[in-house]
């Protein structure tokens, strides 16, 4: 059980790591993929690091993490669930537990496709190595959502025939030649039949599976009973959201989008759960 | 005139002025002395700079804030007033004028001597610079607030006869020796006669005139209208005060007393502040 488990690993995580370690919280930080400031070339306004770029500052931030004891990762989270006392949070094919959650996931905005949440568990599916058994010998249709998605497609090109289509233009270097790339811009999935049917631009195409891979997870997926107001995710003065334990830092939770007010948030926040969890631990004496 | 004018000049202060330079202000920056973070042998807190000194921390961001055009200088600030569309700012011998203000003084609380505000200007200064000359050939009292008094009561040593009383044990490297230290803690400022008395634990002396020289100066001396609740600075959603372009970050503003936090409030706090002339510019043109 950990005390705290951070979803997204950029500034508001690592800081927030960094801080929850300095007060000896066990952790865990799980992030998926490159968030906006990766993208960055030069950072000039973050106190400490002058012309840093985005890349360079956030591994930077994660090592710092990872040396003060946090356990780092790069694995998607799907789904967090409330659980007792604490929460279930399902990433890839590992489910880990912790008694509280900070969502710093960045602006990452996720528009899942039509008919995609519906039939999520029904054909579709957001995790190679988790479902990719089920289509042992038979035809699977990739939805990229970043370069990301090249090595789970190798994967599933490994148990069957692989048809390959991208949301957005991306490096696909290393991309199996067994995998059959195509245009079209993914717009809806459909039931066709026992098998699935992904509609794009371009017409469309059957399979037995589809695989939604992206670095990131929509919200009302990853936790749906969570308060968003205009894109932001709302917090109070605690950056807690309106979930007991759940609390949130960074882009995330609103303008300005800024590594330094990030790192802001994840101190705050990191502070704001450990005092969550002494008061916790108190009233557990108490009763 | 200035776009925008901080006083303090620590993580806060100085995180504003970067930030504000990349939105293309002019900015001056104006610290007294140390603040809490300096006296910090280690944070190990804060991204991106493992395991550094207060002292170092702060020295990085301040030159970070002049690399990048801020003009930064060690003065101390006793008086913010309101002034048309802007405020004069008086620190030592010099006014300056700014459009807007950032408060980001850290936590340094100041405890005036009873009878010192009431007082001031009528025998008791904050100024060596500019008021020593009054005193030439008399005899003045220094009431120390740190080591930053030491220079100042040098200069006054050579104007007149200095009496030396410190409010907290600190580094007097560098004293004249034409100057006289006494003990007894200092409790209060009096009238006597045409001269002043100074009242210790230990008894009391007349002179001429009383000098405070402490680094910072009480809220209540340096913008009295601004609204302070539990010891904090309050501020909005923009960390705005109640005072129409009056802005606040950092320590001053509440726990956690932190480098991280205290950076992101500046970065927030310089945004806000390049909306809300950007908005005053637009009403300007408007009418």
């Amino acid at each position: 059980m950990y005390d705290l488990l951070i979803v997204g690993g950029g500034c508001a995580g690592s800081s927030a790591a960094i801080t929850a370690r300095q007060r000896n919280l066990k952790v865990l930080m799980l992030y998926a993929g490159d968030g906006a400031l990766e993208k960055a070339a030069r950072v000039d306004n973050y106190p400490g690091l002058p012309q840093t770029s985005g890349g360079d500052m956030v591994r930077l931030f994660r090592k710092q993490a990872q040396d003060m004891g946090a356990e780092v990762k790069r694995q998607l989270v799907q789904k967090v669930l409330p659980m007792g006392e604490g929460f279930s949070v399902l990433a890839g094919m590992d489910l880990y537990e912790a008694r509280t959650i900070l969502l710093a996931l960045g602006t990452s905005r996720v528009n899942p496709l039509q008919g995609e949440e519906e039939l999520l568990g029904q054909g579709v599916s957001y995790c190679a190595t988790c479902d990719g058994m089920f289509y042992k010998g038979k035809h699977m249709i990739v939805v990229a959502g970043g370069q990301e998605a090249v090595e789970e497609a190798n994967y599933l090109s490994e148990i069957g025939r692989v048809s390959y289509f991208t949301e957005k233009p991306h490096d696909k270097a290393g991309l199996s030649a067994a995998i059959t790339q195509l245009s079209g811009k993914p717009k809806a999935i459909e039931q066709a039949g026992a098998g699935m049917r992904l509609v794009t631009d371009q017409g469309s195409l059957e399979a037995d599976g589809v695989f939604v891979l992206r670095p990131a997870v929509a919200m009302t997926q990853l936790l749906p009973e969570v308060a968003v107001q205009k894109g932001a995710v709302v917090t109070d003065e605690n950056l807690m959201t309106n979930l007991l334990g759940v609390f949130a830092a960074g882009d995330l939770i609103g303008a300005p989008l800024q590594a330094a007010k990030a790192v802001g948030d994840g101190n705050r926040a990191a502070l704001a759960i450990s005092s969550y969890l002494r008061r916790q631990a108190a009233q557990v004496e108490q009763e």
